[in-house]
This record gives C-alpha cells, sequence and structure tokens, in this order.
C-alpha cells in the first residue's frame, strides 16, 4: 500500500459516526420542555427559537470569556450573565444581504436545497400585564397598515440554552416558549413595539430579521433594536414529532423526526452565527 | 401537507452541514504542529495520540469542572490542571472486554467497517537523560522475551490539546510528539518500566490498551499504571496527507485527506471515552 495515498477510511472503528453529543443535549433539552409544559388548552403553541446576539457578563457588561476554544452549551444558571439579542444597524444589513443572495441563488436549479421565501411584515405589538404570573406579558398584534389585530397571546417562557461560540463573533440562545391565545385585554398596554420585520422561510424553519422599535411613552426617543431569529414554523409538527421521539411503537423514519428536525435546527443557526462576521454591536 | 409528518429535510439553508468547528480545529491544531516541526533528520516520525483519562486541577487533585454540558476544547494553559492518563484495573478490563467483542463482530461479514486485529506485545522501556533538553529523555524499548533492541528514541513533545468531556466519565488529550531514532546512550537507565500492551489495529489507527509497570529503584514496589491510547498508525501518511492539505494543486480527494484522516480519529476517540461508563480511576 502506497505510504502517500489515504485508502477509503470507515467513518470509525464502528463503521458508524459516533452521536452528536451537541445536538443530541439540544434536542434532549427542547424535547423535556415540551413533554413536561403546563397546559394552556388546544390552541397553545410551542415556539422553538434560535436568537442570535451576545452573551454578556452581567455585571461588567463584557461579552462572556471562559477558557475553550469552540462553540459549547452552558449549564443554565451557572454564570451570572444576560443575552443581547441585537446586532449594529449594518449587521443587520449585512445579514439582510446574505440572504436575500442565499433566496436568489436558492431559487437557481442547481442549488441543493429548497428554494428560500420571503415575506415583509409590518406589525404593532402592544403588551399588557397578565393576571397569571408576573413574567408573563399579553401581546396584542396589529397589522400597522390596516390596524387589524393578527394575534392576541400570552407568552410563557419555558427555558433557555445558552450557547457560546468563541470563534464566532455572535453567541446565540435557544428559548422554548408556550405562546396561548387569550381573548384581548381591557385597559392600556404598559408598552409598544413597532416590528419591521423580513421573514425568510425554509422548508421547517422561518429566519426572522427585525428592526424593532420600543416606546414606554410618548415623550422618550424609541429604542432601536435589530434581532436575528430562527424559529421553527410549525408548532403543531414539533409536537408530533416529539411525542414519537423513540418511540418503539412508531416507524424507524417517526421515530427519528424530531431528532432530525432539531439537527436542521441547529446546523441553520451555526450558519446564521458563522456568518456574523462583519462587526457585532459592541456594549457602550 | 400533513401537520404531522416531517416531509424531506435539507441539511440547512445551505443545503449542506456547516463546517465541524470541533474536528477543524484539532485538524488547524495537528496541521499547525505538523507543519512548523523541528528537524530531526528524514528518520524523525510525527506521533499523533489521544490519551484516555481525567483532567485534574492541580491543587485541588478534583476533576475539572467547568459551566458546560458539553465536550469542547481547552485553551492552553489557561486552566493549571494535569492530565492523569490511568484508569482503574476494571475498566481496563471493561475496555479490552469491549474491544475484543468489536474485534470478533467486526469480522463477521454483516460489518459496516473493515476488522480490527490484534497483537500483544510485552517490552521494556529503559529512559536516558538526553543532551539536547532537559525535558527530552531517551527511550530503549527491547522485547521481553529476547531482550532484542525494538526501537531507541527521543521524544520531543510538541504540543497538547485537551478534550474536556463533562458527560462523559472520562477526558481526553491530543499530543503531537517527534520521535527522533538516536543511538544507543551509554551509562545507566534513570527508570525503567515494563508495558504489557495490547494493540488493536483498525485501518489508520491503532488502540493500545497497556498495563505499564514503572520502577524507580529496585526496592521501591513498582507503580502500577493502566493507559488507553489511540494513535494513527502511519506517520508518512500523516506527513503526506499534512503537506497536500488544502493545496489547490492537488486533486480533491488528496486535498482533503488530512481532514478526513483526524475526523476518522476524532470519531474513534469520542467512541472510546463514551464507553468510558464502568467506573474511572478516582483519585485518593
Amino acid at each position: 500500500m502506497s505510504s502517500t495515498t489515504l485508502p477509503p477510511l470507515s467513518l470509525s472503528i464502528l463503521g458508524v459516526e459516533p452521536l452528536d453529543e451537541f445536538i443530541r443535549e439540544i434536542a434532549d433539552f427542547v424535547h423535556h420542555m415540551i413533554m413536561t409544559r403546563p397546559g394552556g388548552g388546544s390552541e397553545a403553541r410551542v415556539e422553538v427559537e434560535a436568537k442570535i446576539g451576545v452573551l454578556r457578563d452581567r455585571i461588567s457588561g463584557q461579552r462572556l470569556a471562559l477558557p475553550v476554544l469552540v462553540e459549547t452549551i452552558l449549564t443554565p444558571n451557572d454564570i451570572d450573565l444576560r443575552f443581547e439579542s441585537n446586532m449594529s444597524a449594518n449587521q443587520h444589513k449585512h445579514f439582510n444581504t446574505l440572504l436575500n443572495e442565499l433566496m436568489r441563488i436558492s431559487n437557481q436549479p442547481s442549488h441543493p436545497s429548497s428554494p428560500l421565501e420571503y415575506t415583509h411584515l409590518k406589525v404593532i405589538d402592544s403588551f399588557f400585564p397578565s393576571d397569571h404570573q408576573d413574567r408573563d406579558k399579553i401581546r396584542v398584534t396589529r397589522d400597522e397598515n390596516t390596524g387589524n389585530v393578527l394575534e392576541c397571546v400570552r407568552k410563557v417562557r419555558l427555558g433557555d440554552l445558552n450557547i457560546y461560540s468563541p470563534k464566532r463573533l455572535a453567541d446565540w440562545r435557544i428559548s422554548v416558549n408556550l405562546e396561548i391565545p387569550t381573548p384581548h385585554p381591557v385597559g392600556t398596554p404598559t408598552f409598544t413595539r413597532r416590528k419591521d420585520r423580513i421573514c425568510y422561510s425554509h422548508e421547517e424553519f422561518n429566519i426572522d430579521l427585525t428592526q424593532v422599535k420600543s416606546s414606554i411613552s410618548h415623550n422618550a426617543p424609541p429604542e432601536v433594536l435589530h434581532e436575528l431569529e430562527l424559529e421553527i414554523a410549525r408548532p403543531a409538527l414539533l409536537l408530533s414529532t416529539a411525542s414519537k421521539r423513540g418511540d418503539p411503537n412508531s416507524p424507524e423514519h417517526e421515530r427519528n423526526a424530531f431528532d432530525e428536525l432539531i439537527r436542521a435546527f441547529v446546523n441553520n443557526a451555526r450558519i446564521l452565527v458563522k456568518n456574523a462576521n462583519d462587526g457585532w454591536h459592541r456594549a457602550q
């Protein structure tokens, strides 16, 4: 055998790729959140999203620094940190350009994946206190142009996982929430925000690139944030695949569908984070 | 479209798996060590090995504890730690059983990978001081039965990467060394050790399961260690693939061969670490 040419190589001594610990951890977490969620009626939707941003030390405001070289999942509540889901206007523009370009090439027949699609949304969110728990709020979403109510939900946070990504300019956070449709609240909102959102959709995922203008009062200047989120598009699919995960009575592709969905979700989040290469928002 | 069945899913919005940051980091490290190695003559061999063991705080002796949930690569020299390349006799027996069983099933025609092979070696290593550097030592290896000299080398440590693996009972360390054949030294050895090694070989890798008995003097009782190492079997292949890594003038499979070799190496190390499930050596 030539000493200088690599013969065909098995993936491992077992002939297969070993379990991907990172993706498995996230799948286990999301699955646990879903299976142990509180009620909320049959209308309640589970939302799984990854936000791109920066993990910061809560005291110093500096980006988190751990003695590790590559992406890893943080143990919940071990470090006093906050997640800043915000980027500069330039960064926002950079992602807008990248995603528009990807949409263009994904519509060419040679592209190895389905085409991306695109919607532009302008909505106004108004937040009202909820009777349930101090942390929960009721969000009323209206179409900015028509004023029609699109959605009226109480959002319940189920859990988060923070992913530290020292090789990249951004970190990310996976959040699992419950959105429970509720009747329109009475009274006046505690605050409102205007969202200008470009929603790219690809297969089972939405990538939302949003400019958010918040105002607490009419006199204060609005705060402007730029956000990038990836979410699983169909809550019903998420629940049905979660319920069959590992079920020996389901066919193999149904048993594995939840983990496949999470794998593609993680792959997409990683691709977004890897492309945060045009300067990130720095804390003042 | 049914809301409960997952349609075929692309790997990502790009249609491909994103870069595996972990494997890439290790490949970059090993490649850098190889390309910047000191001379040592054409006979010098580069050794790349992964040792299975436990990362311990140098002061407390406790296993390292970082606030992360999954395997990650530690930044070199950031934490004051030592790597303990030792396991209990029971753990050693557990791996012996596992690897014997894998060898058995890998010889069945239905197995998805090449068969493992097996050698049993009993050697005596004698160590002599080197004129070169205090850290380097000259190792003379003799066959225990015949007394014949098998090898006489000076080993130069080039670098290590530590991998922390909080979900598993063991961590691991990747080491890159240079082994330079030298003439047999004169004088008496500073210490000797007896190695009883089972060497499993699979394609381009050796898995060495070794019992090491060291003695500093004839009066002291020997120290007994149990070690598990994975190494890349052919230094010449390692060097030739490293030299063509990313070379635009080489055909694609030669350009990628180094990274493929490292991927299989990492996969095998992960499989070994994942199977360290039978109780690890605890510090006293």
